[in-house]
């Protein structure tokens, strides 16, 4: 069975993000989603409430044409990425690629990821063109100012902004 | 009546922006120069303060050839940038490009601005090659070492960092 | 009046294209779609083939929303594409932006441009994101193979591709 | 069982499509090696010599430590790629990335693949660092002036090199 | 004597960085290393520490084959990198280039440095491709989480890390 | 006394390489400009003409400020760079870099000499920013069309094209 880890903040997890793990789905029998949970990093969405988030969005259908939500796993974790894929029986890790500045940042972590761990390789899926610009950061910022987010992200993640947004 | 919308923060602006400025004038009938007000992202200048160092620097003629000032108006705003482009008629949205870097940047910017309001387009001019490396970021590194931004800022831009500088 | 020239090799006209050609008509009173001749670039279609295909799709609505095909000139150009702008009365040129590796051709024309006649500037408009990888030569290549190129370039252009590849 | 279908030119193959072959071999259970016969590209090798060659690559055990040289079929194919990867089976296209301006042309056919053949997806693999600057064209021309291709190529490769440099 | 100045953070150095010192020292008479003390970039090692382990790093003999390690200084400096220059009579500024993301922020630095003084120009070596993706930044982060930086940085760069990671 | 090699086609020299060329100078104790002189590559100017025009140009004084004219040789070679560096007696290759396509490809090219002769190493200098648009295939097609190029390319090369032109 090929295990694959598809590692990020998923501050919230964005359409595109949804499109990458399907196409996964089509490659592997199993796709574990990790959170990353680093404090450090000041998310916006506490770590539980990303992979609550995630869970939803998978059951809530918007994964798309790719069924496949039950071959998913999502869990949290901090550290060295290998040591997630390790943890969670993962040969590959999955990375989606938008743009250049994604492909530099994604060369490096891949070349250092093989370093630390030669017997897991990372695996690049191209995000579909119409999400192409939407970034979890972008996202953020269009919804703080009130802006409509449909069709950037799934549902769930829309309620849990507007959420954190009326308790600020 | 074509207007058009040139947002950024301009802490402070440079002569980069007025090449940019003066290449707009020449394509719409008024621009609007719109100063981001966000204090979330801690601008040296005050935001009045950014508005009167453009009003100073259109007035002192440094706009160059592009005889136009008096086709511009300067504007604050918070929030999104097509609701600014809207509260200020405008139908179009400026934008300077100098590097790659900025290219994908303002591609995502401009993708996700016609996501939100499809009525208004973004239009792009090149930077001139001897601005080309001029930024505000690199502006202000300079002038808080004392090194000298002659030929890379206005006049009033360069007087006030050294009022923000003699006050620290 | 403000008039733009949009000049490229339109061999054939796509999607991207007429994007980038309705995105201009909101800010120009006048787009002069020129077409380069050149026969040193052995082009697929004929100069002649090429201006029938860019008309026959204005004139079938194939420009979507921007209301504007009567605004818009059809010419053949060889030279210098800032002596075609002057011959023209443009004061404007026009280009789309896909991706990086235009944006660095783009920049080195335009400043090249302006520098053989600096009363000309380059205008940019970012190509809608679906269109984005559509390419002329990419559509004359899946085309060959007998591909489907529907969606990618307007009807006439289709029809012309397919009449030169029942002659060859 | 997960086929891939590795599409290219491969005149000749190098050590860098050897590392990312091994590397496609750990994620799907058969990898087709598809030569691009097209003659219009004007390739050095024939593609029955770059075939016979691949073949040797494999089984003089340069594939390195991926043991699956038996789980790899090589074939020649013209027209579109799509449709050589439906013909053989194969619903995932496999490429790997070595820089930027790989990275852009791979996202232009990827998408106009995915357009094509929505069933088909591409799966991007790095290429190790030190392949990273490899490619087929260098090779050649390093080889046509009798340089070192040690290292670069698989020795079957460098006697094809070898041979029809003799020839000429 | 051509005398150049290798300015950086080196918090801390790198085998990359040395690479580089290397062939910078093929070139010049003397390469002075500079050290940017700049307190408001929040290091992670204190100015004195990066020099004593650089100093430490170059006894040890890790500068590999260019035999140099004799016409080496090391310096600390705050303020403007052309200052430094020429208060330690350099007439060259020595940088590493791996990935695009440098060459544009290099580009703009060296463009800028030659505005402020002409007389001092920027020279470019590439890092070897083994260390291409290897960045201070990413080693601290690795390190962090108890990861093993053999290989990416110098022994003594690794206890100093370990120094401060327990310490905290 | 170090010796630089400085290769290229020069179909003709632009004065981006002559700005090059001066930074080297004041570098290294004796540039080598090298002249491709493989006819493959079908050069507009015959190789003994630009090697001509190159020392018409150095004689002319137009290599600015950097006197240094008498420091340097300029030859013919063809085959593989590091072997001309080698016949030359040149330790370093200069190479100069304007845009993010010349990086790509001068990393490339870095990184395989290095491989074929790791005692040459190459040296990379920053075109001034009012020649980083400056090419000499852009320069041939402005002047095929009969435009500018005065500040492009110094006179001798302006004077050659003519020449050439008009024989045609």
């Amino acid at each position: 069975m090929k295990v694959a880890l598809y590692p990020g903040s998923f501050d919230p997890i964005t359409n595109g993000h949804l499109d990458v793990l399907g196409r996964a789905l089509a490659v592997f029998d199993r796709v574990v989603v990790a959170v990353l949970a680093n404090p450090r990093k000041s998310p916006l969405l506490a770590a539980a409430t990303r992979v609550e988030v995630i869970r939803a969005s998978l059951q809530g259908g918007e994964l798309g044409s790719a069924a496949g939500a039950d071959r998913v796993d999502v869990v949290t974790f901090d550290g060295l990425t290998v040591e997630a894929a390790r943890a969670n029986g993962a040969s590959s890790i999955v990375r989606g690629l938008r743009a250049i500045s994604d492909f530099e940042t994604e060369m490096q972590l891949a070349h250092n990821n093989r370093r630390l761990a030669p017997e897991i390789d990372t695996v690049f899926f191209m995000t579909e063109a119409e999400y192409g610009y939407v970034s979890s950061t972008l996202v953020k910022e269009i919804a703080s100012f009130g802006g409509d987010v449909t069709g950037m992200i799934p549902a769930p993640a829309a309620a849990a902004l507007r959420e954190v947004s009326g308790s600020r």
